[in-house]
Parts: structure tokens; C-alpha cells; sequence
């Protein structure tokens, strides 16, 4: 099959791969459709050691699966396998097992290829009116949703969000939803354009106040993002952090002490809960799609996708 | 009136300091007895600016109150004054007061003297069955209280507290009687004995499971204690920052990301509810005392408490 190749830091196209052959209670899909998101370019700059097919935001098919799902029945998939065995997996924390493969990001390859294989239990069937454009979305909107798994917000916090890029314009349609009081700190026209589309408020990185939002969710994982929520979020608020950063950061621990600050890291979310606001049509993905390229030329994607500013570059096959 | 007087990082004994003259809502208070806390140690080393008379753990008589309070009254006092007035306060976050002074540590006299002064609003008074030995620590109680107020502690989580010296015994002995499965980091021999005498199971710091504690507490405030705290703690753990530490740490945001951690800042806490547990004897902080001072003396004592493991010694005017 044709696939994406990752490999020392490059990228190549290669017609050479076998199709995965899925295992006991996996199933094949075929791929609909792909994103790249940050993670991905970021295994391409090095950030982590991984050799193989990238890409782990998709929409496919069912091709075979040993629990009679049906041929062709449209699915998405949770990127984390875990072994169901370790201490983690029986604390039913399932996306932290310890012994963990990771689809297109470590030790399982992923989705910008023609085929891909995931367990039974990762996969949710799509709902027949939410289209592949949306569909692909259905992983990083988990994972803005899981934010509100973690920590309530109302109506009545006042909610600053940190960055408006690909994982952050969903965070921010989804915190729109609470009714909270909500700023976005956007860097480019287009990010602004597509939140003020919605009714968002937006709010340049100097205007945010000092010690003034009950919650801050920083989404840039820069070093100054982190500096500007650390600033903006007032004693005994709470600070989510939505990226990973490149680098150990230096914190000021005595400061969370005095000003109680709770700091919570927060990853991957529920599907389910993804596919029913895309269902609901309450989030709109679609508007997010910069470009869209043929997998034959994902090379070409991945440096449309790294440009400043473009949100959402889809591969197809 | 005779006060301990700290200046450019000296402490000396002073006699020659007039008594404080209570503005329109505070009291008068005359001291009974003090405690020497690890903030007080650090005042003393220079890593907060301070001039003036220290000490915030006390617990005194009232002289004279504007609210009717008969003199003699015994009373305990909250450190934060705040001015009731700026956004923080208004939101009810008085601890929190940007314009805030705190006894002995910043910008108002605090408790190794004859006589301090506080608003009445945050003084609280002890039940005549709490002897002042008790009484003395309330405050230090009460922030190891807080804990519990931010995050909800039960038999079902596994706790690791990091630390057994003077404040850390208070926190051993407040989270043993949420029923919670207890370790507790110990490094002096008779910060040990404390605890195996209120049956508290004490581990060696090398001893600690990487990724096992629900829960884990720092209050070391020493760079390898928040180490060893980050590695105890499971995955979607938490982690809550109990002391204050001398510089910033390099801090692998990331790994709080991945492993959606939740790290707490806490600081003071609630003096009802201490004076409660005081009042039950539910926790025993008596037997925490190293040696008592008299006030003249009290350069001496600070000498003692900045020994290796000695946990609380007492000034007495
Ligand atoms: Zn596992
Ligand atoms: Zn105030």
C-alpha cells in the first residue's frame, strides 16, 4: 500500500509497505480521510524518536473485523492501545497504560497510509450525517472536550484561552458551549477571523489582565504562553495545560504555593462525546480545513500544514 | 515592650520598642506563647525582605478589644490582613488580598514580643479545654487543613506525603484520620518515632513506588522533594505543594501533560476546624515540642530550630 514515511527526521512517500494485518480483536480500516496536527510536525522536527507511518487524525472504513461490524461501516479510533494488563490499564486509566502503543506516534503505525489497523475497542462507528470533514476532527475535539471532564466551567468563570492554532480553535468552541466569560488570545488573522465568526471574543497577548481569569487553558506550548497564563490567572485559579513543550520550563513553584494555583495537565478525551456534539453540528470543524491534499503528496501537506498560521491541512487517499 | 527584632538578616532582643496601639477594629494581645515556624527560619536567611519584630504562630490573651471581648480572653489569629476592598477581596478571596500585610512576615509586626495587635476579624477564641501548648499550633494546623479543603482525601486513595519536619507531622496527622492508605517520607530518627507512635507507616525516600500515589503531598520544599513527589505520583494523580521553595525548579511541563497531572498550590487554611481537631484531641501536636524559650532568649531559639531535625520549639514572653 502507499503511506507516509517517517524516518531520521524525513519524510518520503513509499509504495512498498504491506497493509497492516490486523491481530485478534483488531480490525482493518481504510482510510477516508486524515489531519495533520501538531504532534505531527513535531515528529518530524525531532521532538520524538519515532520511525514509521505518522498521522493518528482519521475517518475510515471498515475493511474486516472479527466482531462482525459491517464492511464498510464508517469509524474514528482512539490513538492509545493499551495492554489491559498493568497496574495503570487496571485502574481503568486505559490512555495511560505504561506498556501503550500510540497510533502514528509510538510503536504502531498510523493513519496517512491507505490502510491502518486499531483494536475493536478503540473504534467508534461514525454517525451517518456528520461527514468525513467533520469526522476527522472527532480526536482533537475529544481532547478539547476533556478539559470539562477535568474541571467544571460555567457561566460563571471567566475563561482565558492561550493560542487559537488547530487544537485551539476547538477548545474554544467547545468552552463557548459553558456560556462562560470567555477571552482567546489569538496571533493571526485567520484564527481571529474564524473566532469572531462564532461570536468569540478575541484579545491581543498584552491585553490579558493580570491575576484576573478563574481559569486559564494555555494551548500554545511556548515558553510565553505558559508566562502570560501564569500571569492572567488569579490566586487559587486554575491553569490547564493543553501542549506539550519542548523543553523543561522553569517554574516558580513558591508562586503556585502563595497564590494556590491548581496546574492541570490535560490529553486525550472521550470520542463518544466528540461524535455527538459533531452530530449536533453545535462545533463546526469544517470551517477550521485549510487544504486539502492527495496522500500521494502528504510530503507537500506536511509543509502547507507547518506554515504560520494555516490551521488544518486534511490528507486523502 | 521586649520583641525579638530581625534586620538585614540579624535577629536581636529588643526592649526599647513601644507596644503596638490597635487601629479602629483590631485588639490588643498580649502573647502567651509562640511558635518558630520554617518561614521564620527563612526570614532569617534573607529570602524574603523583612524588617521587624517576626513570628506568626501564637496564641495570646486579649488586652483590649473594641467589640466588647473581655480582656483575658484567650485567642488565636489569622495571618493575612486584608483590606477588604481590591477585586481579590471582593471576590472572597480575603488570604489572597493584594494589598495584604501578614503578621511577622510582611509589613506588620508580628508575635515574638509582649503584645501584637490584629483586626478582630481574624482572631478566633480557644475553647478552655485547649492548653496554649496546643492552642500554639493552630495556625500551622490549619494550613495543613487546607489540603483538605482543595482536594477530597478518603480510604480509597493511596497518599505519599513527602517531609516529616514541622509542618509535615501536623499533615501526617490530619490525613491519617481521613482513613486514606498512608506513607509518609521520613529523614530524622525522631521525626520517624512521631509517627510509628500514631502507627503512621513510614517509608525511606528510595523506597517510594514510581507512579503509585493518588496522591502526593511536598513539604520539603527542597528541589528533590518535588523529584521524588513527580515520580511517586500516578498517572492523572495529584500533586499538592505544600511549602515554599527558595528558587524557581526546572519543571517538565510536558510530563504533566502526558500524564495529566494536577499539581496544587496550598497555603493557609481554616482555624475553626483546626481549633476543632485541638478541641477533640483528634491530633496531638504537643508531642511535637523540642524545647521552650523565654522571650529574652529567643535568639537561642532560633539557633535550636534551625537544627536538623528538631521540629517545634516554643517562645514564652
Ligand atoms: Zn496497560
Ligand atoms: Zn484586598
Amino acid at each position: 500500500m502507499q503511506a507516509l514515511w517517517l524516518e531520521n527526521g524525513r519524510l518520503s512517500i513509499r509504495d512498498d509497505l504491506p497493509a497492516p494485518v490486523p491481530t485478534a480483536g483488531e480490525a482493518l480500516v481504510r482510510l477516508r480521510l486524515a489531519g495533520i496536527c501538531g504532534t505531527d510536525l513535531e515528529l518530524v522536527r525531532g521532538y520524538y524518536p519515532y520511525t514509521g507511518i505518522p498521522g493518528h487524525e482519521f475517518v475510515g472504513e471498515i475493511v474486516e473485523s472479527s466482531d462482525g461490524t459491517p464492511p464498510g461501516c464508517r469509524v474514528v479510533g482512539e490513538i492509545n492501545v493499551s495492554c489491559g494488563e498493568c497496574e495503570t490499564c487496571r485502574r481503568n486509566l486505559p490512555t495511560h497504560c505504561e506498556r501503550r502503543s500510540v497510533l502514528g506516534i509510538r510503536d504502531r503505525h498510523g493513519a496517512f497510509a491507505g490502510y491502518l489497523s486499531l483494536p475493536l475497542r478503540n473504534l467508534h462507528r461514525v454517525p451517518d450525517t456528520v461527514p468525513d470533514e467533520a469526522a476527522v476532527f472527532t480526536e482533537p475535539l475529544a481532547a478539547a472536550l476533556q478539559i470539562q471532564r477535568q474541571i467544571t466551567i460555567t457561566g460563571e468563570h471567566r475563561v482565558l484561552l492561550i493560542g487559537a492554532g488547530r487544537l485551539g480553535q476547538l477548545i474554544a468552541q467547545t468552552l463557548a458551549l459553558t456560556g462562560c466569560d470567555l477571552h482567546v488570545s489569538a496571533r493571526y488573522p485567520r484564527q481571529k477571523a474564524l473566532l469572531l465568526n462564532r461570536g468569540i471574543r478575541v484579545i491581543a497577548e498584552n491585553e490579558a489582565p493580570a491575576r484576573r481569569y478563574d481559569i486559564v487553558i494555555e494551548a500554545t506550548g511556548s515558553p510565553s504562553g505558559f508566562e502570560l497564563a501564569r500571569r492572567a490567572v488569579r490566586p487559587r485559579g486554575t491553569l490547564v495545560l493543553k501542549s506539550t513543550y519542548r523543553d523543561s520550563a522553569n517554574v516558580n513553584l513558591s508562586s503556585l504555593v502563595v497564590d494556590e494555583i491548581s496546574l492541570i495537565g490535560s490529553r486525550c478525551g472521550p470520542f463518544e462525546a466528540a461524535l455527538n456534539l459533531l452530530e449536533q453540528r453545535t462545533v463546526d470543524p469544517v470551517a477550521l480545513i485549510d487544504a486539502e491534499f492527495p496522500l500521494a503528496r502528504s510530503v507537500e501537506a506536511f509543509d502547507s500544514a507547518a506554515k504560520s498560521g494555516v490551521i488544518k491541512v486534511l490528507i486523502r487517499p
